[in-house]
């Protein structure tokens, strides 16, 4: 019943920055991906995935900032679109490869290729993923790390890297879920069966079986070189590593921590923080971090990396890889049990993480303008249309149109989507501490057009859900952009609720979290034309209308490729004149 | 234990054609469909089906022969192309309304329409279908019943009509199935669970348990108003009536039979047939037969009307519908066991069904030309390409373009798809009772060019699969024409054989079988302008590249609408020339 093994073989993790980023240099990068579904063991059990040039998750990018990155990526799926939204990157000047189906670009057809190109502007821990359907759930993800440009210094020092891209798993296709949700009356999907750490997971075993009390599941047996073999980060003893870590979950809200070891927060979604010190740290689907640790723990033992659930209740065990110090022998163990995730609900220790996240500010970070132009209020709740569960927000819950927005904006179509604005607010009279009182809301595709270059203020405002005495964690994600995160707050938002905002070294992130019966507050600058989803990053909450659209300074950007706008109205509308 | 259900409530079946034709007459007929997927049960167990308007199967349209159709079909899939194939209807002057990806048009985006308008010419039983990836498995499929014109009369009489629509069923979701077939090595998707009469089957339980010796499986229980209760057919004693059978299983060679009846041909494929008895007959997926009845059994009994499997070890129990007397008690079960189908390789059986069939020569049809302008000799095999397993046709295994076909050769677009011919014959020394002696085949998209307006013979050649003494059953399906069946033979077709052809009365067909190691020969005109595919209707067999691909006369074509040029190539050109 042992676990078995070898820690020497798997190297592929080791190191690898430091030798890959000698030869990088600031350039056009060029890739070519087919996109198709195969047969992957995510958590050890045989499942269809997506993935990437036969690769699950997909290959990881390395880049330099100020790189142009070039994915020609090919559609081979039999009869499904596909998109892939580079997360966290702004897309400056070319909105129309932010990758977001029915927002920037129509979906690729089975066997046709649209090419991706776009600047890395910005150093940074990123990744991509599907945004059509819930292909990301399926799998289709990989990360994208960003390195400073040539010649320059991060703020810190580390001897060496790893990555970790979190992810979880079900054991139902993405298919009959996106059915179960869109079911009257809805079938939640339930909790992930597995957690996966770079797409490797274990279902029904334990690989702490030896040491961890209570898993009551048996230990994971090993013969060699499969697929879901846990992920090990080989370490010198006595060095500084990086670990960066995204999290591309479809729901779980993760916390996570090394044995022994404590972490230095680093960066966060591609920006720098004013380093702090923690234990653990809480990463919400949607967010990235970097953080350095030091391998000053007894260098004959090894350790555990333990990732686990937050925010739900857990019914899923905790996912491990292992912090193998190079001076033990082989096939050692950890012999000390792994950390414990904190309390699902213990919300005070996460929101005390939260709250310590801090700008640290150099050259590009600079705080955020003192006043806004422009207040939106963003009411979160769960509500029925005709007996269909969906989210809404301010009581619309969003419908993508066939015809992606940057086109029909910019072209004009008036009969594209709504054009009736959505509500900045919510009514006064709210009572975000129960179950709505009339629970009906509509659908709608509305766009928030936001003026060209001003100051946004968004108050995204939880509730509480359909059900008395739940309000969930929902990590909010900004399309095209990076938003100062200017406090968060319990309750219902107040005006005098401003006058805790942070506007000295507020975080820049593209992702924040609201936590249950709160609120969270954060500004941003309306200067990248483009139409930009902000939206929910917990997968079928999107798909149940959980998410808004942005649209600002449309009228300046320039020639959008065809190919992103071959569907819908644009589509009819490039064909039909060629009958003028 | 006793299989407990009402015969009387289900009425829906009874007699409709007789009380609707009276209110149908030449015209327009419209319809609005939206396609999305939705839990069914077809079998009992719930799964997820393909749905149009909420229906599964799909809605049963009557028409009548001059009608015109106008189908509005919305893509309300999440992130799949759909198109639907109106089987058995020749579209003459509109080619793009076949309803083949790659073929006659791109997809249907999700969320957009496209408007399929065509006329529906001749009488006759036809059905519909997806035909795109392997949508039809998912259950995208409903009859189309086409009356004669007002104030004309069928060459027989009849007091009331019921429709059965036969398909095969499978617990496994068709994306997987596509990820089985096209896995390396490949993963077989194996005999169905269950057959669906009308889109009902029972999983895992019989109906006539209580007098059906040997099955094993336990009675039926029913609390009444089950989706998947057992179709009833209400009959009253002593009249005639006639049965439409329409087979569109993704795999099942299929024998109907009802319990002490005899069975008299009419129809096949829209085509009136010589009239002959039956006890029972085997029907391939793609073919579509009416056969007239008498009630002249005893009315105090019902009888069971049972389907069962051909060709394949059936490793799937008989699908069982009631033939209900009206003189009986509401509840009372057939007495007498349902009909044994005939030994699953009993082929001597099959044959003699085969080539009992003859046209009956009124009006429009006539026996063929009696010589041919162009032979086409088609060796069906099973192949290996690289380790995967295909399926080849003169050693090539199609792979269809992103472009469809109609528009890049109407538009000469000569990169679209492989511009040199696929082979007419395969080498005279081919060994057809025997595993390939090199398996390795081509992938290919090229097509047949036919001469417009010359006649055509194709001798479809079967031949032993991978595996030694194994030689399939393949029905052949021609879009957008009927043909003449000349005959069938044994073993490799030889010039010997064209004396036994059958060229005063062939049945005109759109489907037809070729049996194990034997031969099919047919003969067409190749007079409507357009492309059209020639495929193996087993859907795994066409989605591992079971099929072929013919074009005729299509500068004869009339404008193509943009929408069915929107992908690929003609889509880029369609958009690219509003910069010109």
């Amino acid at each position: 019943m042992a676990l078995i093994i070898s820690l020497t073989p798997i190297l592929y993790l080791c190191c690898f920055g430091l030798f890959v980023s000698s030869v990088l240099s600031a350039k056009a990068r060029h890739f070519k991906w087919e996109v198709e579904y195969m047969y992957g063991a995510p958590d050890c059990l045989e499942h269809v995935v997506m993935g990437i040039n036969g690769q699950f998750p997909g290959p990881t990018i390395k880049a330099r900032a100020g790189d142009t990155l070039v994915i020609h990526l090919t559609n081979k799926l039999h009869t499904e679109g596909v998109v892939i939204h580079w997360h966290g990157i702004r897309q400056l000047g070319t909105p129309w490869a932010d990758g977001t189906a029915s927002i920037s670009q129509c979906a690729i057809n089975p066997g046709e290729t649209f090419v991706y190109r776009f600047k890395v502007d910005k150093a940074g821990t990123y990744f991509y993923h599907g945004h059509y359907g819930m292909q990301r759930s399926a799998g289709l993800y990989g990360l994208l790390i960003v390195d400073v440009e040539e010649g320059k210094k991060e703020p810190f020092q580390y001897d060496g890297e790893f990555n970790l891209l979190l992810s979880d798993w079900w054991h139902k296709g993405v298919h009959e879920q996106e059915v179960d949700l869109s079911a009257n009356p809805m079938r939640w999907i339930g909790e992930p069966q597995s957690l996966l750490l770079n797409g490797r997971g274990q279902y029904n075993c334990s690989l702490a079986a030896h040491n961890s009390k209570g898993s009551g599941l048996p230990a994971c047996k090993f013969r060699g070189n499969e697929r879901c073999a846990p992920n090990i980060l080989h370490v010198m003893p006595n060095k500084t590593y990086r670990l960066r870590v995204a999290s591309t979950t479809a729901l779980a809200s993760l916390n996570l921590a090394i044995g022994k070891h404590k972490l230095l927060m680093v960066e966060a979604d591609g920006n720098y923080l004013e380093p702090f010190w923690v234990n653990d740290f809480d990463i919400y689907s949607g967010e990235t971090y970097s953080v350095l640790f030091h391998t000053d723990q007894q260098p004959t033992d090894n350790y555990w990396i333990s990732v686990g659930v937050r925010g739900r209740k857990p019914a899923t065990p905790q996912a491990l890889a292992i912090l193998h110090y190079q001076s033990t022998t082989a096939s050692k163990l950890p012999t000390i049990a792994p950390p414990q995730t904190p309390l699902w609900n213990d919300y005070s220790h996460s929101k005390s993480f939260s709250k310590k996240i801090r700008a640290r500010l150099l050259g590009s970070q600079n705080p955020p303008p003192i006043t806004n132009h422009r207040r939106i209020f963003l009411l979160n709740t769960q509500n029925r249309i005709d007996g269909y569960t969906k989210w809404a927000i301010n009581n619309v819950s969003l419908t993508l149109p066939p015809t992606p927005y940057l086109g029909s904006i910019k072209h004009g179509f008036s009969n594209a989507f709504d054009q009736k604005s959505p509500p900045d607010s919510f009514v006064n009279t709210y009572d975000i501490t129960r179950p709505p009182s009339n629970p009906n809301s509509t659908y709608g595709n509305g766009v928030y057009m936001l003026k060209f270059n001003t100051t946004i203020d968004v108050i995204l405002q939880n509730a509480n859900a359909l059900n008395a005495n739940v309000s969930e964690i929902h990590p909010w994600h900004l399309h095209g952009h990076d938003f100062w995160v200017l406090g968060y707050g319990e309750g219902k938002f107040t005006k005098k609720d401003e006058n805790k905002f942070n506007l000295k070294n507020p975080p820049l992130r593209n992702t924040v979290v609201i936590f249950p019966y709160g609120w969270t507050a954060l500004r941003f600058m309306a200067d990248n034309p483009g139409v930009w989803a902000f939206h929910c990053h917990i997968e079928p909450h999107l798909h149940m209308g959980m998410g808004v659209v942005f649209a600002e300074g449309v009228h300046l950007v320039g020639k959008i490729p065809d190919e992103a706008l071959s569907c819908g109205l644009t589509g009819k509308m490039l064909r039909s004149k060629t009958h003028n």
